[in-house]
């Protein structure tokens, strides 16, 4: 696997190498130099624990997550403040300025802002959809073999994709596997959503874990605990040994330069990741609840012009209405008549005019509502309104 | 004032625009797509509160901070997880890849590493002994006047510098704003260890609040707390009113993208600020005192090669002893004999051999014992040890 220049892997100096070969012999070098306050009897009474700073976040909080996780050792895993951090440390890892990654269409909006904030080109392949939505992983294929210079470090996969819903299938996941493989591209997924089936599927899996590649797996608090504003996420390394050594040894020093989990927020790990799989289940009751309600709604509209494309899995659906209406108009005509705005197709680069975003999170009876104001809009649109 | 092009700050499109004026008439609209739990009832319990994200953070938070700094508003400052990431997110603010801020040297070596990960050229002027620490000033001129395509974006001060311990003087100050003012290049001043003076002093000022040029000054509770562990930063932005609008529609793009503050660190923010008295007024006694038993105990030493370079403010001196003796050498042997490591003078870049950094912090008794530990070492070096 090729990584960026950018992390300074230089040779340990003389006395670095002395330190290390005093620690393997199980002793602790007084440090004369030793500014962490925490170390001299001066942390404040609100953090009083001595405090050694560990590049991959707190050991005690990654055993916990590692525990929950299931099968996951917590030397894999980097724990930092969001995905968004995720992702710009591994530009960082394997990018140098101008290097690439491939990123799905529709998407996240947030990768490209990110890559141009770390100097990476984002370049995306496409999401279909007809009736369901697939990668074209021949496009893909295009994208690499015409990678001529080797820019291409990453490819980016959303398991499942904001705002489709869309699982990656088992045979998308083999494709593209095989092809990072076969031109030396990590594989970058972000699974945040993964836990929030939306119907029931077979074969699906995470992308975290996978040994085939080298592969980074995010994730994080904000979907799995509902938690935004706790700015937990994880990044979890696997692949072939050789490749997981080399990353993590210069993830490492990344991490080192931002140290970013405070102890503050480390402590609550344990205890948040309690309450997670009754937080999941609050949440998934919330958004299937809403799905059934929103087919209901849609099937007792007199006049039956919109949709919802499959979701099968995250938070959001796509509402599908006739192109002859302009996105804009409608977005603008929903807040001048209700006050309510939303995301059209184009903020994520739907292919055609015709879609909106709609959140399945809304309590049940503003969730309705939300939905009576779409319908209305689209009516009023028609000029087919009462 | 030159900004990069990494940050997204293209027109808003209408949706952004309506919603915008609807806000400016006072109503709030509803989102279709607010995919914020914490919106809709879904928090977890031990994050109840509803989350507005604000990119320059949590503003109850700010406005503690503001009312324990003193003259400073709490829209001027943007609380982040470190200086670390403060150095980052001012770096894509200013620097397009290849771009360079100046640095001091000796000085801080974090910012290299930082600046290269952010794809940052650091290029460096000279900090001079001569009994005390003065700047370059006229190699900064040059630096500048010599860079011709302008690629310079930032000058770095550390107020004061560690590990030299040596406040910016009010004479260079005015100098430094005079240039930065003249090559249109922003002031980065890292001001961690401002509050832990070792000596009075006369007429030295934060550059934090300097109207003269876009500054940004970076502080936090890892040196002001003794508290590295909270991961409590901040910038504040201070300048001309043109400069600083520009600069803080950008930074406020950056800071979305990565939200760092957690809502349990700025619940914290207000009753930590309530200790900093207390903990400022700890940890100058450590260093202060210990400051004075290293006198005493240099004095006292019969072989008397080894001094202390004048120290102004910090955590941190520097002893100079024979440069006959080889800085790696005289820590190897530390190590071997005492079990004790540090930082000679080359890893801060000083010009000549000879230095070794030493932390003011420890306990008394164990300070006393690491300043008999460097004797012995250095006596054993010279040949003349008991
Ligand atoms: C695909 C995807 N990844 C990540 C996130 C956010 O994660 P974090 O809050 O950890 O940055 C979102 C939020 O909407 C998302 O849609
Ligand atoms: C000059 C200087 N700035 C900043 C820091 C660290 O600040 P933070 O922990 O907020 O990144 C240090 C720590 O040693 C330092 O010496």
């Amino acid at each position: 696997m090729r990584f960026s220049h950018r992390v300074d892997i230089s040779e340990p100096n003389p006395i670095a190498l002395a330190e290390r070969a005093m620690r393997a012999r199980g002793a602790t070098p007084i440090a004369l130099n030793d500014s962490n306050p925490t170390h001299h009897g001066l942390a404040p009474h609100m953090l009083p624990e001595p405090y050694a700073a560990d590049p991959r976040g707190q050991r005690y909080a990654r055993e916990a997550l590692a525990a929950y996780l299931g099968g996951v050792s917590a030397g894999d895993i980097y724990l930092l403040s969001s995905t968004s951090q995720a992702y710009a440390w591994l530009m960082k890892l394997l990018c140098d300025a101008g290097d690439a990654v491939l990123a799905p269409k529709p998407g996240y909006p947030l990768i490209e802002s990110i890559a141009r904030l770390e100097c990476v080109e984002p370049r995306f392949y496409q999401l279909r959809f007809d009736g369901s939505w697939t990668i074209d992983t021949a496009q893909i294929e295009q994208l690499l073999r015409d990678d001529t210079g080797h820019r291409i470090r990453a490819l980016i996969v959303i398991n499942p994709n904001n705002p489709t819903g869309s699982y990656v299938k088992p045979g998308e996941r083999e494709q593209l596997v095989a092809l990072c493989r076969a031109y030396d591209v990590a594989i970058i997924a972000d699974e945040v959503f993964f836990d929030y089936a939306l119907e029931p599927f077979e074969g699906n899996r995470r992308f975290s874990g996978e040994r085939g590649v080298l592969t980074f797996a995010l994730d994080g608090f904000s979907k799995t605990l509902a938690a935004p504003h706790a700015k937990v996420g994880w990044i979890r390394v696997s692949g072939p040994g050789d490749d997981v050594r080399e990353a993590t040894w210069r993830l490492d020093v990344i991490a080192d330069d931002f140290l970013p989990m405070s102890e503050l927020v480390a402590r609550a790990v344990p205890p948040m990741l309690a309450t997670a799989p009754d937080q999941l289940q609050r949440v998934r009751a919330r958004t299937q609840g809403n799905l059934r309600r929103l087919h209901e709604l849609l099937r007792a509209d007199a006049l039956g012009v919109v949709d919802v494309l499959r979701a099968e899995g995250g938070w959001n659906v796509l509402l599908r209405f006739p192109s002859v209406i302009d996105e804009n108009e409608l977005v603008l005509s929903l807040m001048e008549h209700a006050g309510a705005s939303g995301q059209p197709g184009y903020f994520f680069d739907m292919p055609s005019n015709g879609y909106l975003a709609l959140s399945l999170l809304a309590e049940p009876e503003r969730f309705a509502s939300n939905v009576r104001l779409v319908l209305g809009a689209v009516a009023r649109a028609l000029d087919v309104s009462d």
